[in-house]
């Protein structure tokens, strides 16, 4: 595998972009039809951060960060950082001091498939991480990965310029084809929702607004009054 | 395996199963003999609830949150909807609309051997969930399952109508038949730690409180001065 | 193996011990060339605890709490109780009095590779503590297991005395004859990183600064403007 | 909980037990409604065992194996003993001696959600047992335990009689009361199945004969000649 | 995500593919730059199979193995169906029946991110399997997945018609275009593997074979006689 | 750290050595009170391996083996290669060329705390491996760690020219200087158990034979006829 730094990429329309993020992550997973959703390991290192931004990939090996300094040069405001790993790895690949850099390029996330560490500084700075843990471990700067290429991060593929949208329910990705009909597609089902939130805040039951009684009775669902009727 | 729905179940009186809530995990399980505990990856999506309920049961089949939908209707105010699954599965089983419909109709609280998603929202409407994950992964309805039979979750036996206690320590179960019971040997349990604790933050030693120092002498225990002494 | 408790040890210069518990896990790894890690999932039972302390160790078994007792008459004020098992286990060791009793004897942290309950109270009270699990399992006292010898801890060895640091990025060993040295070495790097900290948040990049754009052409990074010249 | 030893139980009819066990866990879990399975990673220690039997039952404490000698005088010839955990334990709790015991008393498997130990000897002696995992650890005797309670093991209930089948393909558990019927069911599986693989062998497509087509179009599913059809 | 079957697609040339298989996972891993392996966790059913075959894909659901049903008819002899899953998921999806078709058809083998069952049989059929897990679930046949769509598998991007190579050490798939540059690669290694093995087995040491002590040297690595010279 | 290799250790006595090899896990584990094991994730390649050999250790890191090639000079005939990892990682770092060298070189086996691949080869070989993973994923060679250094390696401490059992059950640790005692009491063990397991299979339970009834009595242990008299 040549190692390679590819310097531009195509990003989604910005709004677009920033308008995905808003929504969040479970709406936008449902409006493309069950897709893009990154493994439940991903978790955020604080709570209640929401962010949309474009993908700009590394892809690196367990125990080294060089590609992390690398990625920096590409990065365009609006971008998140979305790092995989070669094989499975859990040290410490990122901190304070490239979060620093990350922010003054305009970076807003970073999407990590190992380690990061700092984590109290990228609270108080306000950097969101997702990650698939915490750790202080540190890595050398000894092995050449890539920058923009497709890759394969917790188990979704991410190819550069895909919309990445992630809060405390975890991370989805969008192909950057697809932002602006997702993007209308997610807008509709907000709308649903809030209609049927209204109607279940009310008392009504879900089998009745969604009309499920007679599928369930169909499929054999049968009710008795207690246990002692079984 | 028959799909059935049974609507109405035994419970135990509201003021001890709201008491036992209050009392928490801890101490209710020990109250109990050390029993009831479902497995500790059991976590609260955000810190600081204690809640007590009766326990309305749904066994589902992974992927799939169909009788999520079904479990609404046999809520009674005081209740906590307890989920267990065919086979493992993080999928986002349950997310704010239900949320909502299980509010409106009285549940206190989630307990679920899968994923959640909406886990802001949640946090924001003050509706508690102990779950296996967080994840955004939507869910088909496709398969039944029933509604309020006896159910293995997080590897403990969970029969309608049991006491439900939960807090940032994790789940218990008590039998619905010895609610009484425990809450007495659980407030036994409180009011003998008051005591306890009062003498160990005067700095007495446990071993003294405890009056361990014969039994550990008798098991063999050895002290030394130093490392030099071994 | 003779189980013993051994009621003195020799610990590190308390300034030493304070100091590098200032300075972080993460910095203390580094300075002492990315040793002492415990394994990372060792987390603190609430974020924002950062400490410093002298290891004071006890070695026990799955599901028994008792040498937990014992620990207490050994601790000096500044301690750290470092509590490693002789095979994997959660149950819930240590609670509320427990950290009274070890509180009002000095102790500033536990550090335990099984579970631990009652976190809200431990929480309220400001004892921090870094655990394998959150768990409300209880446990017995009778097989006695030694107080103050070395263990291995998440995968490091501990010595009784030495240099404990924890924090929301996990916890880190020192040799306690390294201390001083460690100290020294550490704040030569943080002092170095507050120069680069600046300069990168100007918006220099890390290539740049650590000046590596030779050292990655030498491995034979390939830069391209887009896809397309791949 | 009180530590109670049940000496005489119910158990199913002798050939009915055994029978079960010839046909084998995926179809026994078949004919009972997908249900009695325990979790997936309890695996044999030796390939190709395959056993039925009537569950004697015995609930221990992690690191302690005590009830397992307890266990041996309840034994009727055609059990298999079946362990379960009060937390989660991988030690070593059961070596050829035991095995040597259970034997002699006519004992036909172990099914153990702990550690076993001896398991070349295990081997050689024909003695099949499926467990957690495999260690060496050793435990003690010094908490009391119970033996013939109903155990949730490996997240399934099993009440002592119950007829237990485990092979190559993991553990399943049958009510007692049920044994006959599921008998029933599971020969006429195995009769429809023998069927079915004739006509799979000579190339029948599943589809055709399950009659899929016209469910699959329903449900919406496209055919397309190649991926330049999309 | 519309739910389709591609009926046909382009693959390797059997002979290359065929050949890749022999070669075996490492040496094609080695040659392809390292890359292309799926997750450690995906492991064979019984030990000694090596087989290549062409990717033939399909994309299910937790709990659901309709579309395995649906990939039999566009199956040609010497393909390998890759069964990836919407999320984690262990039940046991295929068994003997299935298997039975498969070969049939002219299937080499499965690799599935799920359970499979039945493993006795498919050992003495013949037919080998790597998966996620053991285990006898059954599985409903309710939801629309694809077949023949590029899917992530075990972490790793799979493309119908993608060879796949798998042996003890798990599997690995190769780009369809580049089959016969891979092979050719893989070829050279093993030629040069035959004359680094002789050296190797005459006791020559690694260190001069592959002429490593002026780089370690550089590196800074330092000998010393014994312990007490450190 | 300093990256150092030391030439030379002391090693127990050889024939004391592999005598502990023939003694097994189990026995020498519990011939030294319980201690010494690695933890049980690390399994042998193949069934049926049983060895003892010095221990030579290296410390290595992440996806890099280079210390592997180093190891090989400092073996003498009899030795066991332990290596340990400065982070969990699974990658494959060993294999058929690094067998083939390490056999010519003397040493019996390979105990590692990350994974190896060739396993069909090194099965054929004959050269025992007991390893965290098997993995056909590559490593480079480019960041130097130490040889012969105590490490911990899967939880427990090993010091170089310490004794390494491994079999069927896992592998444990023996400290040099304890080797002639422990096969002593090693060997009166299993003296002893000889005894025993004649009485145990002549149907002697292990509740006369342990003369358990009245310790288990004075714990409060009850027996019952049947279920019906609890």
């Amino acid at each position: 595998m040549k190692n390679v730094v590819i310097k531009n990429i195509e990003r989604a329309d910005a709004a677009a972009v920033t308008a995905l993020g808003e929504l969040g992550v479970a709406t936008v997973h449902e409006a493309q039809g069950r897709t893009g959703l990154l493994q439940s390991y991903m978790r955020p290192i604080y709570a209640g951060a929401r962010v949309g931004g474009s993908a700009v990939t590394a892809l690196v090996h367990p125990g080294d960060n060089w590609m992390l300094h690398v990625v920096g040069e590409v990065i365009r405001p609006g971008d998140i950082v979305v790092v995989a790993l070669s094989s499975p790895n859990t040290d410490g690949m990122f901190g304070d001091l490239l979060a620093t850099s990350l922010m003054a390029r305009g970076a807003r996330a970073l999407v990590i498939d190992a380690g990061v560490r700092d984590v109290k500084d990228l609270t108080e700075m306000g950097f969101p991480v997702w990650s698939r843990a915490i750790s202080a471990k540190g890595t050398v700067k000894a092995t050449l990965g890539s920058v923009n290429v497709p890759v394969v991060v917790a188990g979704t593929l991410v190819t550069p310029g895909d919309v990445i949208v992630a809060d405390d329910d975890g991370v989805v990705a969008v192909a950057r084809e697809d932002a602006a009909r997702i993007l209308e597609a997610a807008r509709r089902r907000v709308a649903a929702e809030d209609e049927k939130r209204k109607r279940l805040a009310a008392g009504e039951l879900g089998l009745d607004l969604y009309e499920m009684r007679e599928a369930l009775a169909k499929a054999g669902l049968v009710y008795v009054d207690s246990p002692d009727d079984l």
